[in-house]
This record gives structure tokens, sequence and C-alpha cells, in this order.
């Protein structure tokens, strides 16, 4: 899995029947910089992953790739490679946050 | 899944016999850039996907890859790893269209 | 999927044994590039395929990757993550063909 | 497979339910660098992966990614995609030990 | 698939239980370049991957990533991502060989 940012969203009206009434959100992969890891950078990266979490734009979500993105109970059987499985509340690195929801 | 503009076709005759009727589209994946996401620029890639929706050369569409592929109506039990799950209508970054379809 | 060139072939003869009689052929993803893509460049990168449609050096084809690889008749059950799908015949961007096999 | 050391760790509560109770670490595959492969250096990139096997930050780990991440007792049916298999004990490269746990 | 080069091994004691008595190579990716794509050179990467054949250091082999490498006899739902396919005998380029395994 990977942490990303939840930058916006897509809206497609011609698509495969079974995508119906599914959320796809922007979202852009971060990874950890700094000697002691301790920023929280984006890698300038752009995927498209389902939302079934209620994620808004902001979040730091998880975002599950490949044929597991189909093993959340809203997403069986989609024809979908990439799922937000959980909204990220802290970050910590050697005991240090370097990320925190309530507080950004 | 990733967003794609759709720059052209492959044609091949001599193939797997179950790929016989399906169209064949080149795409290249686009990323968004600029200090608010504001910029739809390609990636510089190139990859080939079935097309099962009627996408055209300069649509932009969603691409779904590995076996979750295989999971749509058409190309259920096909040698591929890429198929098109959708034609963007509009892309939303903080609330701003960065992409509409009809005014491109 | 993409498209490669084949470059070349490899041979091993110490190999699990339910890939005897299989030909692994060696290609070179390309991509396309200039403004109007009308060049098909090499990506500089080196993959290894299972080849079953007869593909020869100089030829480019459509490469599988991943479980889909294994979606072919003759490729079933092989400890397998590349299969050439098709050999190219054109591809064409733009309605313009900048690449058609029996001119090149 | 890659090798990656634990550098932090992930807390999520708005979660897939599926997800309760598995540990999130944070890990940064490593490579091997120098003239005899003697140097064992950060790729800078960042994951997520799911810990059964009680690793902590600092430890060097093997990570299988995709539907294998799948193949543990503990992490049957999950919607992940990246699992720790092993801690790192050593790290041969011609013999000799480019990494010993117990020296580190 | 990709040539790889093995060079060195990992060795871990606390493990998932099935993966106990697999041995562990590290490999490097190879990939052709020159010209005539007359010389085998390092990515520069690192994966770990499972070996079956008795490959040893130095030896060049096939190694095929995701699912597909549970598709071995004696690899079958174990939580890996890489396996070894074959020991490399020969590389040909445009018919002459690039690599051979009793001259190297």
């Amino acid at each position: 899995m990977f942490i990303a940012r939840v930058t916006g969203s897509v809206v497609s009206t011609q698509k495969i029947d079974t995508m119906t009434g599914h959320k796809l959100l922007v979202v852009e992969p971060y990874r950890l910089e700094g000697e002691k890891r301790e920023s929280l950078v984006t890698t300038g990266r752009t995927f498209i992953a389902v939302d079934t979490l209620g994620s808004g734009e902001g979040d730091y979500v998880l975002i599950t790739q490949g044929s597991s993105a189909r093993l959340t109970p809203e997403t069986k059987e989609l024809p979908i490679d990439a799922v937000i499985i959980g909204i990220v509340d802290t970050v910590h690195i050697d005991r240090a946050a370097v990320y925190a929801r309530n507080e950004s």
C-alpha cells in the first residue's frame, strides 16, 4: 500500500455498467523524505482510486493496488485496480508524529 | 486506475484467437501538475488498452490495469492487462474543473 | 499491454519442467514520441516474453503482463508473467500510420 | 520480494472493516550498491505493509507485493497488496555479510 | 520475465511458517544496451527471489514476478512474488551470442 493525498474527483458517464455509483477520487502518492524521514512529500504521480469511506479532498489515505482492490465489500467483481482502504490519522516515524490529521 | 488520452490505434492480424474483434487503442497516461494541480500533462509513456466503450482519439479515459482488466463483460478470460473502464467527462481539483470534455 | 520490438532469444536448459518447449524471446518496449507522436522509439528496457505466434527478430509485438499472460491456450498454468498476444501490423496516430509492418 | 527497512507506523481508524487489528508499518525499500554490492542503500521510496511477525523500527524485512500478500494465515482475504514475510538476519554477497542483524 | 544476475543470498529465521526451507537469493535485473544490444548491463535494482533450481552466485537467471511465481511445483500457495524459472545458457541478439554461460 502507499500513502496518498486526495486532490480531486473524476466524473464519467460513459462507463462499464458495474462502475455506476462508485466514487472516483484523484489521489497523489506521498513519500517520506529528510534525514529522519520527517517530511511527507509528494511523488508527483497521479492515480484514480475508488472510495467507499467518505474520503475528502486534503485527506491522506491508504491505497491498495491490484487484484486486492476487489477485496472490499463494495468493490467485489469491479474492474478496478486501486481502492482507498483507510483514512490516515497519524504517521509516526521514530515515535514522532510526522503527520496527524487533526493538526493539519 | 489512471487517466490517459487516446492517441491512436493498433491493428494485429496474427494474434491469439480470443483477441479477434477487440479494439486496441494507443493511450498515453496523464498526471496533474502545477501548484494547485491545475494542469493535466502527459507522462510521455505509451500503453495499449482494449476499448469496449467507443472511445475515440483525443478522449481522456480511465484505464484499469492487471487482472481486473478481465472484469468487464466483454473482456472475461482475455489475455489482456489493460482496459478502458470509462470516458472522462470532468476532472475536478479543489472544486474547479481542470478538464471538461465538452469544452476541450 | 505495450508495444515491443523482438530483439533476440534466450535458451535455458535447467528450468522449471513445465517451461520445456516454450520459446523465450527478448523484447524491448517502445513508446511514441514527438509533437504528433509520429515516432516509435525504444524505452531502453529489456523483458523476456513467451512466444506462441511465430514472432521473429525485428517484429513489433503486443505484450501482456501479469496473470493474464496465462490466459492463452498454450500458456495456461505456466509460471510466466509476459506473453506475446499479437504481431503488430500497423500503428495509427491521428489516422496516419507511424508504423506499418510491410514497409519497415 | 525486496528488502526494506521499517521506519515507522500508520494509524487509521476510518477503514475497511476487515483491516481492524492489523499492524501497518512504513517501510523503505533498499538496494545493493558499490562495485561488489557491499552497501545496502535506500531507494528513497515509501510503502506501507502489514506486519504479522512483530517487526520493529530499524529492522530490515522482506516484503511481498501483490496478490501473494494475501497468502499468509493472517492476511487471507484482506484488501492489502504488501506484507512482511520475514525479518532479515543476514544478507550475504560473494560469501561476505553486507548486513547482519545482531551487529547493526 | 527479466534476466537477472544472482549476487547473493538472504537468511531470515523469523518468517511466515510456510517459507521454511525455501532458498532466498539476491538478484539484480539486467538489460541489453549498445547500438546492436550487444552488452548485458545491470539496471542497478535489487530483488529477492525464491530459487528451486540450484542457482548460484554469478549465474544469470530468468525471474517471473507476481502471482505466476506461485505456479511452480515447490512454490504453490507461498506468499512470494518472484521465483527463478530458469538458469540462462545463452542470450542471442541478431543470431550473435551476447552471453554464453560456459564462456563467462
